[in-house]
């Protein structure tokens, strides 16, 4: 039975982050979420008392845990950090284009929609940004770069690629994160030599 | 008269793209976008018989012109297309920190919400980008960069750029700003003294 409830719960989760995803914070209702979810309105106030907010908030902290170790796992699994975040943006783009560009950053769809008008949201994504940060962050120091520079190349590396989702997904093309991809890729090289 | 009719349109595309860029496609009503812009419920189907669609397409072209405009002014008025790009990003942290974090960018919003369910929303987002692209790309190429590396730049500087604003407004700070126009204008200089 607890098992049951956990499944419940979990798989409202996942449904909430794929409609953020396609559909954004404002564009996902809670019938959707329901509908998806295989659930009924009673057992997603039971699991999330606080409604649609309570939902959005645990779904973007799952997926950004679960893009966390993705990217992690991308980097730590290449022959050095440069070599993985040049890899990471071909992974991407083949997510798109499986995805007929509508697998993107559901973080990043919600930042932007509600980033002035829903404050715990905000502070959720920008938790998981920093999270991310930091991960990409302590691989570039391990690596050689000095404090400053290994949160610059993070920074830089976050932007490029979010910026990139949004580009591809509104061409249609992956043209942008391929160019993203290899200039960061040669920029952290290039920090990363100048450090030795 | 027709002045007046005039100004009730273009009151309600202004309306409609402040509120595009704080709220996203599915966040915007109707309802609002009347009582902000003093218009009635008639006035804009009158201007637009295609309700929210038609509107949300003529405010995304308006703002999308708008912003390519600001951008070529930034560059053109610089030195040269190096020092425009680098002036170009605090430039933009300066909007962010100024709107308390609110004003970003209203393509990007509904880029990333309507990519895989509004084909028509989809496309006009997709059609500014291409028209940014270019505008810069231009600039690089008379600058002396080849047709490829031009592009491939000004899809760096797109991506850096909206990535960034991405990153920033989730954060509520300006550092990623920063850290990416510090690397593309970098990443530019050297690609134009490469060129040489």
């Amino acid at each position: 039975m607890a098992e049951r409830t956990n499944d419940t719960r979990e798989r409202l989760v996942a449904t909430t982050a794929d409609l953020l995803r396609e559909h954004g914070y404002a564009g996902t209702g809670l019938k959707a979420i329901v509908a998806a979810g295989e659930a009924t309105i009673g057992s997603l106030y039971h699991h999330f008392p606080g409604g649609k907010e309570d939902l959005a908030e645990a779904a973007l902290r799952t997926s950004g845990a679960g893009y966390q170790l993705l990217v992690e796992a991308i980097i730590d699994d290449a022959p050095d950090v440069a070599t993985g975040i040049r890899q990471s943006f071909p992974a991407a783009a083949q997510v798109l284009e499986a995805s007929g560009y509508a697998d993107a950053c559901p973080i990043a769809t919600v930042a932007l929609e509600v980033a002035s008008t829903n404050e715990r949201l905000r502070r959720a994504t920008g938790e998981i940004f920093e999270g991310w940060l930091e991960a990409l962050a302590s691989r570039l120091r391990a690596a050689g770069l000095g404090e400053r520079a290994a949160r610059d190349a993070a920074l830089v590396y976050l932007s490029a690629l979010e910026g990139a989702f949004v580009v591809c997904r509104a061409t249609r093309s992956t043209e942008a994160m391929a160019a993203a991809g290899a200039w960061v890729a040669d920029a952290v090289d290039a920090a990363l030599a100048e450090a030795r």
